[in-house]
């Protein structure tokens, strides 16, 4: 069993957030105020060049905690937020900038460098999981659910294909190669999220990625923009996702009318 | 102008329902019980073979009533519901048949005869929509909605690409011949409903017709399953997409986790 230390405790926004490590790797886990019972976990998974507390972390975790009154876990990935970037990190960092100066193509190496930190990240997700569901507000028997775009589709899809405690997945704006033989090992219910004018990632490629997953449920939601433009509505989509297939309170009235 | 006259009314499950005629065309119109201010306006499109108090259109008008609050009419097609068949709709109804019984493709014979009903059905909906506009309840300045799937497709892309006074519409699940150049010429927000596994329209057509519409803001919403299987939150995000763009009450709480 892997352990669980909380170094930090603080509470705000209808929200108590705890910072955790587990076999080295910082965590932190948002929940309700009175987890009195049980409640079902969302993993999610931050993009590249960001970390644990991100906005679009934390704005996701408020609707997820407030609304059907979900635990939420995010872990800084490899290289990421609070842990240190290795050799390798630096060097495909640079190419990334480098490719962006000169106005190359960025699929190649995220494609690349994703599947790099996948491969470190699938097990300190597994490990985190193990930890998480040792807390009696968790439990090792309560429905669990992932949530990652970009990156966080990059080392989710990988996830959830090794992980069968996971039974529904948000994913979305990946290229397929590396992760389109996984997602046809995923057969768990997937909303995933793609942009109709992503500059970076090609329509053709996001719609076979889509394709992949054996899932018998699956929704694609595509939307006019470009790749840094997805909606915000996506995000309380993903949350209505979630909580009719982890069940949980149902959400505040009309939030995404505000 | 063009004049209506209200042919009967009755009330249950949250919505005051009236029948109504404009030169000759018989409608519904739902509003909420209370009608005491202006609401908006919804025109909803049936499907192909069924009519204006099909399940899909009460189960929807229930839906945007009883929600947002808004109206919601709908009339019969031509050769639909309460209208007589013409010869031309009896050999075209015959051609549909003889295809499905001889395992052709049904999608010549549907796109040739919406487009016939279509070019009937635009002035008829616009005449149908000056009316609705003359009572004061709904008023010749308010928000004005469009929803319909199939046939509501075919004879909904061109009425909305004539019709500036509708501000959003839901559309779905046709092919793009014939439609797609109409699409070009429609720029208000759309959402799309395709089925990824449609046994009738490819997929490619599809993708085609939703990537046809000029709108700054689209999406695209595709479910795996068969032509048949559009499952049914799809009706609740199109509620909510209405209520977006058009206003009105936030919807009931949680009602697809019900």
């Amino acid at each position: 069993m892997h352990s669980l230390q909380f170094t930090g405790r603080s509470s705000s926004n209808g929200m108590i957030e705890r910072d955790f490590v587990v076999d080295g790797v910082p965590g932190v886990l948002w929940s309700p105020p009175s987890a009195a019972e049980r409640a079902p976990l969302v993993l999610m998974g931050h993009g590249g060049g960001t970390h644990k507390k991100a906005p679009a972390m934390t704005g996701r975790a408020h609707l997820l905690v407030t609304g059907p009154g979900f635990h939420v876990a995010v872990i800084d990935a490899p290289g990421h937020g609070d842990r240190p970037r290795s050799e390798h990190d630096e060097r495909e960092v640079a190419a990334l900038y480098r490719a962006r100066a000169e106005g190359e193509p960025e699929g190649p190496v995220v494609v690349r460098y994703n599947d790099h930190l996948a491969r470190l990240a699938v097990p300190e997700w597994r490990a985190t999981l193990d930890a998480l569901q040792g807390l009696p507000e968790i439990g090792a028997d309560g429905p669990v659910g992932y949530f990652g775009i970009n990156m966080g589709t990059a080392i989710g899809v990988p996830l959830v294909a090794a992980e069968p405690r996971i039974t529904a997945a948000v994913f979305g704006q990946h290229w397929p190669d590396v992760l389109a033989e996984r997602a046809k090992e995923i057969t768990v219910p997937v909303e995933f999220a793609m942009q109709w004018d992503d500059e970076h990632i090609p329509r053709e490629a996001a719609l076979v990625l889509f394709d992949a997953f054996a899932s018998k449920e699956k929704t694609l939601h595509a939307n006019s923009g470009r790749h840094k433009e997805l909606p915000r509505f996506e995000a309380d989509s993903a949350v209505r996702f979630l909580a009719r297939h982890l069940g949980g309170r149902q959400p505040a009235p009309g939030r995404e009318l505000a």
